[in-house]
């Protein structure tokens, strides 16, 4: 049973009447070490391991290379050192895992290799932990299956790259995983700081990887047809479609678009859209049931007698954002 | 022929011998007066006019206050009022489009009323100059055709909105639209501080909304598909993917992700991605020959050796834009 605790949401720092929440890391490539700054930096205690000695040897500078970076960006709240003191580099796994609340595996995207470290995670874990691979395509249901004891417990969470810059974490369950062991892994990824997103089916590409390729084959598809240049395309993505998307999503962007919301977006927009599918094989029609269900979570979130209020504030948001544009070095500095 | 000039290019600012820079902007919506403060921001005179008497009368006001958002976002240089007087309505087509070195058409998006007006600009404007629209999804030649005097030097210049916040122009020739006149459209734009690009065949969307629009069809299947909610698709978007993307773009993304570059990036992740586009019915692969044609772009612009160097810029950027997402305030002000 976890520990009574009190949590800081504003920080992701939690303070336990046992103790801080515990992270046990397993694997100290790139990822590892990103996951154990961004869980040290929130108050977590971290124990990272690596089969590699010479990995274990090199992680504290490459945490400490890190955390340089992020306090010349003022990116941090305390010090480099009080940070990377939370970090214990491990010579075991069952080091790593024997009293976390969270084991987070981040070793090569090679399934026998992860079935074979979950195996051994699975029986060194307590009974409480969530364990977690930071998986980008392998879906958990192809590492872990029912033989094993805590298969319940099993699941994905694919971080951004890396997890201290980009906090979104994708919490991608298999269909063994107990729900509550979802809700768990949720909460628990918001204590460490992140914005987890759930993603119910185990999808190839989850969600991010999905929405990317989408857009990579379409880009691929204008250069091939000559329409435009590699770098215009860059650059329309660049300096059009991802500032506006950096402060509301592709759904609140359309919902913002047009007056009367994504209803009226979809009505308008939608033949024209549909046509440009079926240009590249696409037959996925916005019918009126989806337009309805996509339209009743956006009005949810934002009744229509706020919309104003929200256009407005998107602007101030994209005034602020074309500020810092403004002012921020384009090129090499 | 236009007269010598001496361009200042990071203000956009243009002094000539003869004066300044002479836009006619036909069409005083919202996307008419965004120009008119565009363009006289960057030191252009504009004559702005618009059929409707009221809407006339409406537009210095509107435009004073964008004018007076900017100021409050520290975004313009000058005062307002110094910018607001370069601006001039006019009760007339003809009086916008007589001596003007651009004009821009901003009316509704009817291919039949685009017609009338710019067989009206076509006859009003001087020899010199470039008519452009910023129709968003009618093409130039839906609305133009070589029997209009000047069709060589029609164009769709497709802005995003509003431009003063979301500097990137498509410029759309139509096949009978002079080169001369695409470059020289490409130039002035350039002089009114935008980032023009050149869309080389008049597709449907352009580039701009066919990237959104693959974008969304792949969002909409998979909150069809139960896969994860509209919040959370807008999360993933908001949080991961367009901040980096606002910082570099989707091919300059892959190419940084990956040691090797793009090449790798296409024999690593290709067949994955192409596995989710034929879920969609898509079948338009990555060929060795299309990977080598934008990996030709991508090292032209960035050689091997400078890419270390690139990733680390790329990180630096991604620090700032990270601090100033912390630092601004999240939501309603």
């Amino acid at each position: 049973m976890p520990p009574a605790d009190h949590l800081d949401s504003r920080s992701g720092t939690t303070a336990t009447a046992a103790g801080a929440r515990r992270a046990g890391i397993v694997g100290a490539g790139s990822i590892g070490v990103a996951f154990a700054l961004q869980f040290a930096r929130t108050g977590w205690r971290v124990r990272l391991f690596d089969p590699d000695a010479a990995r274990r040897a090199a992680a504290p500078a490459e945490l400490n290379a890190r955390l340089s970076d992020l306090a010349r960006f003022a990116l941090i709240d305390e010090s480099a050192a009080q940070i990377a003191a939370r970090v214990e580099v491990v010579a075991t796994l069952e080091a790593a895992a024997a009293d976390a609340d969270l084991v987070q595996e981040c070793a090569p995207e090679r399934a026998e290799l992860k079935r074979e470290l979950f195996a051994q995670i699975d029986r060194a874990a307590p009974e409480h932990a969530i364990l977690a691979s930071a998986s980008s395509f392998l879906a958990a249901s192809k590492f872990v299956d029912e033989t094993f004891p805590g298969h319940a417990r099993c699941l994905v969470a694919h971080p951004g790259n890396p997890p201290y810059l980009v906090p979104v974490v994708e919490i991608v369950p298999a269909p063994f995983t107990a729900p509550a062991a979802t809700t768990r892994a949720i909460a628990l990824y918001t204590e460490a700081g992140l914005l987890p997103v759930h993603v119910k089916k185990e999808v190839a590409g989850f969600v991010f990887n999905r929405l990317q390729g989408a857009l990579l084959r379409e880009a691929y598809c204008l250069v091939r047809d000559g329409v435009a240049s590699v770098d215009d395309i860059d650059t329309v993505m660049r300096e059009g479609l991802a500032p506006r998307w950096s402060v509301i999503g592709p759904f609140e962007t359309v919902d913002l678009n047009t007056r009367g919301g994504i209803a009226s977006h979809a009505l308008k927009m939608g033949p024209s859209y549909e046509r440009m599918g079926a240009e590249r094989g696409q037959h996925d029609p916005w019918t009126p049931e989806l337009v309805a269900q996509v339209e009743t979570a956006l009005r949810t979130a934002l009744p229509l007698d706020q919309w104003e209020a929200r256009v407005a504030w998107r602007d101030r948001q994209l005034m602020r954002l074309a500020k810092h544009r403004k002012t921020t070095p384009p090129d090499k500095d």
